[in-house]
């Protein structure tokens, strides 16, 4: 099969074997697969990953695969667990230490023309969502995890800061729950199509006006900058929820965190199946956030094009 | 009076103007002040303070003053609030952001024969509570708040990073709930009248080796690297407990954060009068923290044994 691999060094597209699946496994012939920051970062050294990255997608489940999933369109959580340590027996399989993770960690992923993952890792897509939009339902996912690790209600003053992918789901996953919303960001065409959901947004540079004016701040920046900028947006006894991940390292002084008695909680994935309910509602918009669709011979126009000003997400097409 | 005052360059010793009580305000005649490391920050720029510092004290409350504090021996809480703002009356006066600081910012502090506070910070210490144990009653309600922001049980695994004066009454506080406790310190002189103590010390090299075994670590450390060492000591979703404030900056990556979903709770100033009744109830041991007491003339061979290794708590006696 055709893959995309990153050797240390450069990703390459080559010809590779098969993926072969493990027993309880299941091989997806992938459609489609978005890039995402954390491929961009794996491509500058983070996780130290070697193989084929990508684990956003949507596929067609091949058989043999339980009959929820033979021949249908499925995705997929990331994360494989060995199942058997105190955390995956505590339900949080996704912290298991001897995990591997779906194009970040051991597991090849979905840069390829196919993938194998467990089939409890797999669920169907629903027929009214397309391939478009169920490609985002990983990074969906993500968003839906921040009111599950923080209380959101109505009077709940939140900022989120970053203009990219994740952080317009999280403030449209956010907007269903309050509408004291208000994203930073710092790229005005990004921004524009944001606004265009309904949803306040202000240049960066105005969040020092903004000093703890905000109940909660959500870093959705994937820069070493986001953390330190949330935490100025809070009040005392405010909560930053870190979403970002990246190479490099961030210089700051945490003595606010004491001083202001600061909580902030970090966040990974999150649920599937929430996020294919907000798309098969329409609950939350994607479409324009599809930046472009290149042919997986066209990888280093797409890589070029999501590393981009004004990009939001760019996708693979694999296969059939 | 005489005072120790920092121009924003050096602290001297120098006579001054009494301070004037403000309308339910107490003038308190200082018998000891103990000197924190939050002091020692200050002389190296943190708060940009000028003014007389000193924040832990034991003194006699000056008539007038109300009946449950006139001649009384009386430690304070250290922060005055506006008393109208909406934190203030939320009762989180301790985060108004008009506040005025005793001995950190804008309020002279206790290095001087008289401060004044009001009379609604003052607590009257137990006649069997000696002038040295009280002088830690600011210090211990600081680790007393670490059990009211995080749930701590018999089954907790916790881990104390540090091994100066506030990490010491860490152990001690935290010890009265889970036994599983472990401080990781680096001065062999600290870290041996900890252990006489009853409680386990490790060398902080070792921690590399206890990655993800805690469910709760507090930094104590007082440094930039006490964060990042914290983080890597808990499990995922575990919990750190940040109290250290300095000058500086820290360089770390924070993905760790994400990636875990850990929390990091900050942590301040505490509640007095469960410090003054661990006292009272011979519960926490201090007198064995107490290196030295000079009188406020030797204030700068004081300051050099604080800064010292091997020095735990070393106070100034000043007035009678």
């Amino acid at each position: 099969m055709k893959a995309l691999r990153f050797d240390g060094h450069r990703l390459s597209l080559r010809s590779m074997r098969r993926p072969s699946p493990r027993r309880g496994e299941v091989l997806v012939r992938v459609r489609l697969a978005g890039i995402c920051s954390t491929d961009i970062e794996i491509l500058r050294g983070y996780m130290e990953f070697r193989g084929v990255p990508g684990h956003e997608f949507v596929g067609t489940a091949q058989s043999p695969a339980p009959r929820r999933l033979a021949g249908r369109r499925v995705t997929g959580e990331i994360n494989l667990p060995c199942g058997s340590c105190g955390l995956c027996r505590a339900g949080l399989g996704k912290h298991c230490p001897r995990r591997s993770v779906l194009g970040i960690s051991v597991r090849d992923g979905a840069f390829a023309e196919y993938l194998a993952l467990p089939a409890a890792n797999l669920h169907p897509i629903p027929d009214t969502v397309s391939d478009e939009e169920a490609v985002f339902t990983e990074l969906l996912a993500a968003a839906c995890e921040i009111p599950e690790r923080v209380r959101i209600t109505r009077r709940t003053r939140v900022a989120v800061i970053g203009d990219g992918r994740l952080a317009a789901l999280a403030v449209q996953v956010l907007g269903l729950r309050t509408d004291r919303l208000v994203l930073f960001g710092i790229d005005p065409a990004k921004m524009e199509t944001i606004s265009s959901l309904g949803y306040e947004t202000r240049p960066a540079e105005e969040a020092t006006g903004c000093a703890g004016a905000f109940d909660v701040a959500v870093d959705c920046s994937g820069s070493p900058g986001g953390l330190p900028g949330a935490v100025g947006l809070v009040r005392p006894r405010g909560t930053v929820v870190l979403k970002s991940t990246f190479a490099g390292e961030a210089r700051w002084n945490p003595s606010t965190v004491a001083v202001g008695e600061i909580t902030i909680v970090g966040s990974r994935c999150g649920p599937f199946p929430a996020a294919l309910e907000l798309l098969e509602r329409g609950l939350v918009k994607v479409m324009p956030l599809l930046t472009a669709i290149y042919p997986l011979e066209r990888w280093e126009t797409a890589f070029r094009r999501a590393r981009g000003r004004g990009s939001f997400k760019v996708a693979l097409e694999i296969g059939p």
